[in-house]
């Protein structure tokens, strides 16, 4: 036997090998999604033998020590296929037969759609199109930390459709990221439709190309082809270019019933049909059923048949532990003179490049605005840790999930009104238990003379609806200072800044300490009628109210709470403040009225009889001077004049 | 002079007056963001030749008959240079110079970036990335309607990167839009740093090409070359592709101290610099700035020279005597049996089928999960107008606010929480005063076993919060089916209905009316010790705890209100109603606790001394049973009789 020879019979044994694990796949697939009653199981039979030469050829990973970061890394972007994603990990010996039994009941972590909850998941999916996305932050993570690992991400193909793909791939391309491989399951059906291209392989990849990836087409059932396409990927390497394999698959392969047709997407196979199922699908693999594994060398395949580890890794442990770790030196200095003016915007900038010197794992996206958000001042300390997203928000919070999960501190900065365009991405961050810290400049009416469409008026509702945020809107440098460290800090969830774009004046000395969840009271004496609660621009207006009220024939003295944490918010020092302050509170805000800090404080403070007005946006806004447009909104120093006397005629 | 030498008499003839024109958009560009002290000018002078060439060459339209639909439209996608838009209609003439010097300021409609205010921009733009897809949704509304009009579409280069373009550029073609014209103002820098291709015009060209758009790379400062490109552009009609021109320009051109330079995005000329800057623009254009218009015939420019009118048309008011004729007829058939168990979601298809029949102008726009929301049964029944956009909902709801501009009535459903997809588009559809219809099935924990990334929790906060919106939640088929028919009518701004997923019975009798702004009070009694509020899928929650309630050995009474209404809601019922129930309220919802109904009924009885419970969705959801996902969420019947039970004993 010569050495051609020996490679080829070798190659047929692995091939072998893997026909038997993609037979498992479909089994596993089948038996989960028949136990639930639901789930698709069409979807899984479709991508098992792409994900078996993955798992069990391609990738190099050692499942006994997951956090390492030379792991080859998989993503599951059609996230709905989660039941082969959990088969294959069942055959990694991580999961037990038991565990998968488990799949969509509520205790188990092995849910409809991946979360965070199954920790062998780089990232929570089943909104579709965001899988890429967070590939590219991995792969530009470990390309940063140069590490040899690859990133291998499995589309559906109707998620291409998704821009965010396209925003993705053109980002891959931008940053040569040679190291990451997407799949394109192309079955041809989506849910309830042919998908736009069909079958057309070609098309699909003249596509690719035309971005400038290195693309291949292959039969995604052919286990040979795969292990050759997967090969050649790898051998790839220093090409620059992003691969996109295009597999051609059939939906529901394996099982003649609904193979290849139209109308059992998300159709689980009856309970009662179960064995029938599985002795067809014997039939069908007979050789790869009746495969038995002691037959390929573990040599072969040293990198799956590593010590397992005696129980699932502790990861949630390992990231609680290396979080815990992060501790703001106290050299993170501090830099306002008392008497300057400064937008809050560009004490976050000023603060992100401070932070950025004491903590090496912190990160920037930037949308194309570093210049409006002073992102550009973390970028001219740092330029290697800055990555520059174009105008691309929702590939942009994507690659922040795969920062995030790789155990970088991720600040992603760009208009508040623009994350609206990665609400969803946004709401998937909190799935994958991703720690993204946020920040949003241009907030508000008092933005002026752009327009509505670049006013953030909803971003404070949207990110408090977020389980796990935090939302913080610093009224002036110092605390802002305070709080952009405090979000490094903070690794249990989302965390949102808003920033405001005018400069405003320093309203706090060097050794106030702004803790998350507290707030400052900035006015109060024995004799207040009012208590005004406002963040950000309206404190600077509620201080100005203040002063009109005290000044006026007959004085009217009302306490001050600059609400600077929104969420969670100091209810009671809030409590403590009002009834001191004839049970009455004006809340006032750049915001819309829904979701905002009035609705918050008058739902949170309800069974205690105080009474809360408020005051916030509630049409919508137009183009003029940021004066013009916060009195025509009724949130100026006037307006909460007017409206402390009228409430104290009431 | 034979027919050749005439025919390039002439077009040079039209190349200098447009080289005019050219040179008048520049001026007062210059003129209105200099007076503003902001704008985008540098993208402005980057524009004004295709501009000039579009609207006073290649675009037919009445500017004297907005609303034909015959007229060829324009969309300013790069909102930013809305001052050469205004100059451009300057130069139609329904705009004055007076009108120019208002730009940005707050009586104007002249904002910073197009919004409704400004009737002659087809939508509000500013938001990035989102003109191709109401280019699209125009585009198909004159192929449905079978016009003849050409529908441009100008983007900046920059925003390109934005995915939301690949979604309407695949769209494009599936839909084969030929007379869909997409312009690239590629002046290669974006607002601080160069683009992601930069003047790569070939790679442009590639990559539209092999989505299979037609595409021309041109010179877009030369005024013959943007001339032939846009003839030719008309000439390749039959050939069902798209067009996307590439034109190549300098960000600034015109003004050497800015032309391609970085760092002048955004900044306006200094107005005491105003004289210097145009006669700088007038040496560099002299023949043009000289030129005079009579010189031109009218006869050739007849499409611009049509007679103008007095006054600009009253096109708000010809929408509202339009949308004022949406009358249901009372044919409009009611399906329901009393013992019918039917889904909402269901209903929601079965009611627009029938709309579909008595409403011509009902158009409905589907994700690819036309099975889930059954939008298949309108589809089935009206095939022509039912657009299929695939897994792309931002484009989607582009192609909405292009449906609304052009007068159709257009439904929009996918699941609830996919909407946070189009977030950014939805509040920029706001700005457009588009009034879509749009209805989110799959909401909340009831979902069940998909998992939380299917579940709308969020979707009620959020479309609460849009200016001039409403917010429906029927409980049953009935409240749905005449909630349908009242969204058409709709037209002052978006509507939106959520939808459950699971079976529920017929709450309500053939002959109920369910106005926008009321509730239906379902259980009370003169015994009543607390009032429930509850919408959806927890009105029959509400109902077993009514019933739970009354059986009790010392049976207590409830209230319960069905807000089927959310926003606008009825707070006179519903004050009435907890005044006479123990001024206690307990509301509950499978929707987050903020910015839902709890929240908003809080903060709106605040000053009324009735308290105010609120049961909603506080954590990360799991997957599991609908019912066990209930009780989980502290939402079901048993959670109400429990808060009950301690509300009465507090």
């Amino acid at each position: 036997m010569n050495k051609e020879q020996a490679r080829r019979e070798q190659d047929n044994e692995i091939s072998s090998f893997l026909e038997h694990k993609a037979y498992n796949l479909r089994k596993w697939s089948i038996i989960q999604t028949s136990q639930a009653g639901s789930g698709h199981v069409t979807s899984c039979l479709s991508a098992a033998d792409i994900i078996a030469v993955l798992f069990f050829y391609s990738m190099q990973y050692d499942a006994g020590d997951f956090n390492n970061p030379d792991n080859d890394r998989f993503v599951l972007s059609k996230g709905h296929a989660a039941p082969v994603l959990y088969a294959a990990w069942k055959e990694v010996g991580v999961l037990t037969e038991q565990d998968l039994l488990g799949y969509r009941t509520i205790g188990s972590t092995l849910e409809g759609h991946p979360t965070y909850r199954f920790q062998y998941a780089q990232a929570a999916t089943g909104s579709l199109g965001m899988g890429l996305s967070i590939g590219v932050g991995i792969a530009l993570c470990a390309k940063l930390d140069k590490r040899s690992c690859f990133t291998y991400v499995l589309m559906g193909d109707s998620e291409t459709a998704e821009g965010s793909v396209w925003e993705a791939v053109s980002l891959a391309v931008y940053y040569k990221l040679d190291k990451l491989v997407g799949i394109i399951d192309c079955n041809r059906l989506g849910q309830s439709t042919e998908t736009m291209l069909g079958c057309q392989a070609q098309k699909y990849s003249d596509i690719y190309t035309s971005f400038g990836f290195k693309t291949y087409i292959v039969d995604g059932h052919s286990i040979p082809d795969l292990m050759a396409v997967f090969d050649a990927s790898g051998a790839a390497l220093g090409s620059e270019q992003p691969i996109m394999v295009i597999a051609k698959t059939h939906k529901g392969y394996g099982i003649e019933s609904v193979e290849d047709k139209e109308g059992f997407h998300g159709q689980a196979f009856k309970k009662e049909n179960r064995e029938a199922v599985l002795a067809q699908l014997k039939e069908r693999f007979l050789d790869a059923a009746m495969y038995t594994e002691d037959r390929v060398s573990s040599q072969l395949l040293g990198h799956t048949a590593s010590t397992l580890p005696d129980t699932i890794p502790a990861m949630s442990q390992k990231l609680k532990e290396y979080t815990a770790a992060i501790i703001i030196p106290s050299s993170f200095p501090y830099v306002y003179a008392k008497e300057a003016m400064i937008a809050t915007r560009k004490a976050y900038g000023e603060a992100l490049a401070l932070l950025g010197d004491v903590l090496t794992e912190v990160v920037c996206l930037d949308a194309e605005v570093k210049n409006s958000t002073y992102a550009e001042l973390f970028e001219k300390k740092h330029p290697d840790r800055f990555f520059q997203c174009f105008v691309a928000e929702q590939n942009m919070i994507g690659m922040g999930i795969g920062f995030s999960r790789w155990g970088k501190i991720p600040f992603i900065s760009t208009f508040g009104s623009f994350f609206t365009r990665a609400h969803d991405q946004i709401r998937m961050a909190v799935l994958s238990n991703a720690a993204l810290r946020l920040v949003g400049s241009h907030v508000g009416v008092s933005i002026g003379q752009d327009g509505p469409s670049q006013m953030a008026l909803e971003d404070i509702g949207m990110m408090r609806a977020l389980p796990n945020s935090i939302v913080l809107y610093p009224s002036d440098a110092v605390s802002t200072h305070s709080l952009v460290a405090q979000m490094a800090q903070y690794s249990a969830g989302v965390s949102y800044m808003r920033t405001t774009r005018s400069e405003t004046p320093i309203l706090y000395g060097a050794n106030e300490e702004f803790p998350v969840g507290g707030c400052k009271v900035v006015r109060k004496s024995s004799q207040d009628k009012v208590c005004i609660i406002a963040a950000g621009i309206t404190v600077w207006q509620a201080l100005k109210a203040y002063d009109s009220l005290a000044m006026q024939e007959a004085p009217v003295y009302v306490a001050v709470i600059d609400l600077y944490s929104i969420k969670p918010f100091d209810r009671a020092t809030v409590i403590a403040t009002a009834h001191s302050a004839g049970n009455k509170i004006i809340t006032v805000e750049d915001h819309y009225i829904q979701g905002g800090i009035g609705e918050m404080i008058a739902a949170a403070l309800c069974d205690t009889g105080i009474t809360v007005v408020s005051l916030a946006v509630t049409e919508l806004p137009h183009s003029g001077k940021p004066e013009e447009l916060l009195a025509w909104a009724h949130i100026d120093a006037q307006a909460i004049v007017t409206e402390v006397l009228s409430l104290l005629r009431r």
